[in-house]
């Protein structure tokens, strides 16, 4: 699989264009290096290195599957307050690869250690020596394979010789391409804000793009901000935002080993001390935050293995957010709504199947169902207006599809995202590996 | 679609031969009529009656999901202590079609109660009037289109007139056909046992093949014997039973409106009086059902929509059956899983990933898993032994796969059954109404 930069460009349903990113840039105290480590053929990168030269405060939220990845455990065990570098690979999951992928992992994090002392005498960018426990690793790719220590190793120097020490768009899409996997294309999004008087940067990186359920599985979503923000406050806000973004999105309803999702703030920009996630000072950047996240995960979504089309399930008018989410997800990963949703098909007998099984207490009387702008269901009876003829044609042409469900028995709302289940996911399924 | 009888010999997965029901034949008590109602198209059968002349005590459990279909409405409503028929349409599911459907129901079973008088007054065969709340319905097909009363209506006389007073091979197979919606091939079981000295003859029809999760999702299975049987012992015996056989099934992780499951006992053997389902009398007619039962749910999971392989989910030696279930319906419906299978691909790592995210509190160090014959993992660690190519050629050659995890942590199993995920259930899923 070659993947050429321009390849990506109007390449699918959330079409991003290389002006999107135009004012991708340079995020103080932060150097990227993407590199081919031969993981996959030497076609493509498959090994990124973050480095922050002066150190970077942050947090981070990952799978909750019961099996977790070597690197998680790792990335665990650091004490470490601030983190040096974020190294992450592609094609190897490092899961259920026991005591010797996580040795492999400690012998990388000795050799760029190493090798970054070694820079720092040749070259005065380099502050300060970097501890194997200032590194956090990413790892993706298949469960259960040998992890490829001495192949990474190997690559060490040259990835800390390609270090860029600022970033333009390139930079940020490159890093972006190298950690993918199955995904069609990188995903980034950025936002500017403030913290009291001072303007801040959060950009961000992700990658899909199957089993992504119900908490981020398979994704990796790495945040950078040149803010000054504690941990403490970085882990908070992570927290609050996370369960409307990256944990509300569904593409085959798996869940990996490995998902992991992490903040950085280079603390560059001296912005005001923030001690409370309520401090109105920290506002605009955790709105701003939201729109990233949200942003990366939609992204996520609508590259979903196979997809053709993107689509948004809201639920409305719940008792609870809870329950609103079962429904929503109870949509969002039947495969017989997504393979109606493939072949234009305004099979609303299936939202209903998937509404009943979701086991939540409803008022059939007072459902409401809607297709775009196209009224179903309304007070639980099918509408005489409507004209399955509209919806098959919204359904042909959107390649954004909207369900609203509304149950109209509380206040409570969740939008779950999703993509349709096509013949490509399987040809990418069972053909993963081969 | 034609679907002819012969087309099912040797069609699929778990063959089964005209042989293998050579033996049916007829239940006393009990008479059948097929018919084209011209539901789908006149191609095929799609209305089927079930005749108990002189009634036939009964038991069902239906669908979990929290929209239930008008005919599981109008079944639930019914307080006759006898069935005196049982009317199975297909195409359209009767559900989310509101007091229309409903009524329409009610409508038919009066035609049903008019024209089988008129009958009686013919014929003596009929030995009394049947009344519209001895009649129970069975309804599958799409849900939320408007039900064909009139249409059925229609064809009452002509379902009746066809009535076969006895049973044999074909009529068997016929009546299986007619129930039969994206089904490839007809299902069947029998079993013959005993109630004390009496010999008793247990068979079943059913019909898959999309939403079977977790319980019983459109399916319609329908057991008939000849055995003397209360209303209470039979419920006792069906709810049992129905866990570990229609309720182990799992095609896509969907569930519909209309699932049932009913026994209907002709009480025209003699058999001893049994008021306890411990009462050792019974023993063998349990056995005898719980086979039945677990053969169809096989054979409904062996032709889920687009299935090449059939698969077996064992999960061994857990705290409790609930956990076992978890897991072994964590790893049945994953299409990371399933879709591995199809492309004969041993990705044991999405197993893992599928245990893993069950959220069931394992030991990693005690984890075994095996496929078929071949042991992957033993002591939470990947056998030196172990060689993918052997794993490769498994899948590649057998057509029903075998997935054994064991925790080792317990003394409880459980046993879902399923089927790979093809791109043919895509293609049946997005054209299913075109």
């Amino acid at each position: 699989m070659v993947i050429n930069i321009k390849n990506f460009i109007n390449s699918h349903v959330l079409k991003t264009k290389m002006n999107d990113f135009q004012d991708l840039e340079h995020i103080d105290g932060l150097s990227i290096s993407t590199i081919s480590a031969d993981l996959y053929d030497k076609t493509r990168d498959d090994l990124v290195m973050f480095y922050f030269r002066e150190g970077a405060n942050y947090a981070s939220v990952y799978t909750q599957s019961k099996i977790i990845s070597e690197n998680i455990k790792w990335n665990l065990s650091l004490r470490s307050k601030k983190i040096k570098s974020l190294i992450v690979n592609t094609r190897n999951a490092n899961a259920f690869t026991g005591q010797k992928g996580y040795q492999g992992l400690k012998e990388i994090a000795e050799e760029v250690s190493f090798q970054l002392s070694k820079k720092q005498i040749e070259d005065e960018d380099f502050p300060r020596k970097v501890l194997p426990s200032e590194i956090i690793f990413g790892c993706t790719g298949t469960i259960g394979e040998k992890y490829p220590t001495e192949k990474i190793k190997k690559h060490i120097p040259d990835l800390i010789n390609k270090i860029k020490y600022t970033q333009n768009k390139l930079v940020w899409i490159k890093a972006a391409m190298g950690i993918m996997t199955t995904d069609l294309k990188p995903k980034l999004a950025m936002e500017k804000c403030k913290i009291g008087n001072m303007k801040i940067k959060i950009y961000g990186i992700a990658k899909g793009s199957g089993m992504i359920f119900p908490n981020m599985a398979t994704t990796l979503g790495y945040i950078f901000t040149d803010a000054n923000l504690s941990n403490d406050i970085l882990k908070k806000l992570l927290k609050k935002n996370i369960g409307t973004t990256f944990n509300a999105i569904s593409c085959d309803g798996d869940t990996s080993t490995n998902d992991m999702v992490s903040i950085f703030s280079t603390g560059k920009i001296k912005n005001k001390n923030v001690i409370n996630i309520n401090d109105k000072n920290i506002k605009d950047f955790d709105v701003s935050l939201h729109s990233v996240l949200l942003s990366l995960a939609k992204r996520i979504a609508a590259d979903g293995e196979g997809a053709s089309k993107f689509i948004t399930v809201q639920v409305n008018t719940c008792k609870t957010q809870e329950d609103a989410k079962t429904i929503a997800f109870s949509i969002a990963n039947s495969s017989l709504v997504k393979t109606a949703i493939a072949g234009n098909d305004p099979n609303w007998g299936r939202i209903i199947m998937a509404i009943g099984k979701a086991n939540i207490d409803i008022k059939i009387n007072k459902l409401a169902i809607k297709l775009g702008p196209i009224k179903i269901v309304e007070k639980g009876q099918l509408l005489k207006s409507y004209l399955e003829d509209d919806a098959a044609v919204y359904m042909k042409e959107e390649e954004k599809i909207d369900i609203v469900v509304d149950l109209n028995i509380g206040k409570k709302n969740f939008t779950a995202y999703t993509m349709d289940l096509t013949k490509k996911y399987i040809e990418i399924n069972t053909d993963y590996r081969t």
